[in-house]
C-alpha cells in the first residue's frame, strides 16, 4: 500500500506537530497515544461509522459523570486500564501490602471516626469487626498512620449512589492508628454488588456477555510519615466472583478471612454481641525512598 | 521483569473477558483497543496521577460536549485520528474528488436552498460564486445529487458558536444539482479560523505549543444515488495556515482558486457585482459497488 493509503502521512504529521511540547514527560505520553491511536485504527481499519459510534460512546462517558458518578474511571476499570496502572506503579518491598484500584466511588472525603465506631450507620446486614496494625514494611508499627476506609452497605451500594436513602458518610471512616499502629472498626460484612450497568459501560459490559459483578470488599487508602500511601481492597474469602472480577482488581494476598468467632473477651473488647465475624489484616507500608 | 511487574496477566484476563463478544467485529475492535490501551500505559510507565489526569481530561471533553459543539471530534482531529480514519477509508477511484475530515460542525441540518441562492444571510464578507458540476467517475453528470455545504462567516464562526448573532443556517444550504449535474451558488470568501480553544482541547494544543488554525475552507458533502458519498473540503489557494492546518485535513487535490474574475456576462448570470470572485470545483463521485 501506498503512504496515502495506510495514512503513514498524516500520522508523521501529527506526531511532527508534538515537538513543540515544553513538557518532556508530555511530549513522551502524547507521543506514546499519538502512535497507538493511530496503529489501531489502521490494524483495525475502523470505519467512519465505527469511528462515530465511538464519538458518541466517549461522549456519553463523559456525560454521564456527575459529582457523586465517574464513569470514566468505571471504563478504565472494565477495560483493566486501572488494573494495569496500578500493577505497573504498585511495586513494593517483599511484604509490604499489595496495592489494587481505587475504583470509582471515593469521591467524598470519609468523616473522621474514632477507632471503635461503627461506620454501618443504617444497620440490617451481619455485623463484623475489622482489626489490624498499621505497620512499616520491617515491622515497626506506625501509630498515627491515617486508616480511609469505604464500602458498600449489605445491599451493594455506596452513599454517593443512593444520596436520598442512605446517609451521607454511611460505610465510610477515616481512622488514625492508635499505640502499636492499631485500628479497628465495626462495620457490615460486604456483600458482592454489580458496578453500575445504566449508563455506556453498562452496556459494554451487556456487548461483551460481561456480568458486572464485583467480590465483596472493603476499600482502604493507608497513609503514614516517610512512607509511600498503598491504596487496596480487602475481599471477603470464600465470596462469589472472586476469579471473575469485573474490574480485573482481585489479588491472592488481599483475600481475608472474615471467620466466625466465639469469643466473649474479643466480643466485649468490641462492644460487639458473640459469636462475631472478625477479619485481621495488616496495612503493611514501604519506606519512601 | 515478571509477569506480575509487567502487568501482562491483567492485559491476559481483560482480552478474554472479551471473548464472550457476540459480534465479531466488535470483538476485534475492543480487542485491539485493550491491547494498544494497555501497551501505550506499560510502555510509557503511565502512573496514577497521569492517569487521573487523563480521567479529568477525558471527563472535562465529555462535559464541553452541547447540541452545538462536539469536543470529542475535536480531540480526535487535533490528534489526526480524524483524518487518519477519512485516509484509510477514503479510497477513490482515480479521478474522484478526495474526502477529507467531516469536523465537529456538521451539526444541524442544512436548510433546502435553490441553485444560486446566497448562503451568507449576513453580508459583510467578500462576496464570492461556488459553481461546479457533480459527476459520476467516468465524467457522467448526476442531476439531482445533494450537495450539502457549511463554512465559517467572514469572521471565522459557524452559525451554532453564535446563536445570538448569526441566524441559523448562515452559511448552510442543501442544493439540488440541475441539469448536467451543475451547482451554483452565492456566499462570501471563506477567512481562516480558531477551532474553539476555550475547552479541554484548547488547553492540550496551549500545552504542545501550537495554533489552532485551520486555513479558510468551504465543507461539502455530495451524495447522488448509486455512487458512494464524499465528505470533503475545498481550501482557498493562497491563504495562510495550508501547510499547517490544525487537523491535518488538507490534500493538495483540494486547494483551489478563488480568482478574481472580470467577465460581466458571468457576474449577469450569476447576478452578481463585476468583477466577482469565482472558485470552480467539481465532485466526482465513484459508483458504489
Amino acid at each position: 500500500m501506498t503512504t496515502e493509503a495506510t495514512g503513514a502521512g498524516v500520522t508523521e504529521q501529527a506526531l511532527t506537530s508534538l515537538r513543540g511540547t515544553t513538557d518532556p514527560r508530555l511530549r513522551e505520553l502524547l507521543t506514546g497515544l499519538v502512535r497507538h491511536l493511530h496503529d489501531f485504527a489502521r490494524e483495525t481499519r475502523l470505519t467512519q461509522e465505527e469511528w462515530e459510534r465511538a464519538i458518541a460512546f466517549l461522549t456519553a462517558t463523559g456525560q454521564a459523570c456527575t459529582d457523586t458518578r465517574q464513569e470514566f474511571i468505571l471504563l478504565s476499570d472494565v477495560l483493566g486500564l486501572s488494573m494495569l496502572v496500578e500493577t505497573v506503579n504498585g511495586h513494593r518491598a517483599p511484604g509490604a501490602t499489595e496495592s489494587t484500584v481505587l475504583g470509582p466511588f471515593h469521591m467524598t472525603e470519609s468523616p473522621v471516626r474514632a477507632l471503635g465506631d461503627d461506620i454501618d450507620l443504617v444497620g440490617g446486614g451481619e455485623p463484623c469487626v475489622v482489626s489490624g496494625r498499621v505497620l512499616s514494611e520491617d515491622g515497626t508499627p506506625l501509630p498515627g498512620a491515617l486508616v480511609d476506609v469505604w464500602q458498600a452497605d449489605d445491599k451493594g451500594f455506596y452513599d454517593v449512589q443512593q444520596p436520598g436513602a442512605q446517609p451521607a458518610g454511611n460505610g465510610r471512616g477515616l481512622f488514625t492508628a492508635g499505640t502499636e499502629g492499631r485500628f479497628w472498626f465495626r462495620t457490615c460484612v460486604p456483600a458482592p454488588y454489580p458496578i453500575p450497568t445504566d449508563g455506556p459501560v453498562g452496556g459494554l459490559l451487556r456487548a461483551t456477555g460481561r456480568h458486572p459483578y464485583r467480590p465483596a470488599h472493603i476499600h482502604f487508602i493507608a497513609t503514614a510519615e516517610g512512607h509511600t500511601p498503598v491504596t487496596t481492597h480487602i475481599f471477603v474469602a470464600g465470596g462469589d466472583y472472586l476469579d471473575s472480577d469485573a474490574v480485573f482488581a482481585v489479588k491472592e494476598s488481599l483475600v481475608q478471612d472474615f471467620a466466625e468467632t466465639d469469643d466473649p473477651s474479643l466480643a466485649r473488647e468490641f462492644g460487639v454481641p458473640n459469636p462475631l465475624r472478625h477479619a485481621r489484616f495488616d496495612l503493611v507500608l514501604e519506606r519512601a525512598s
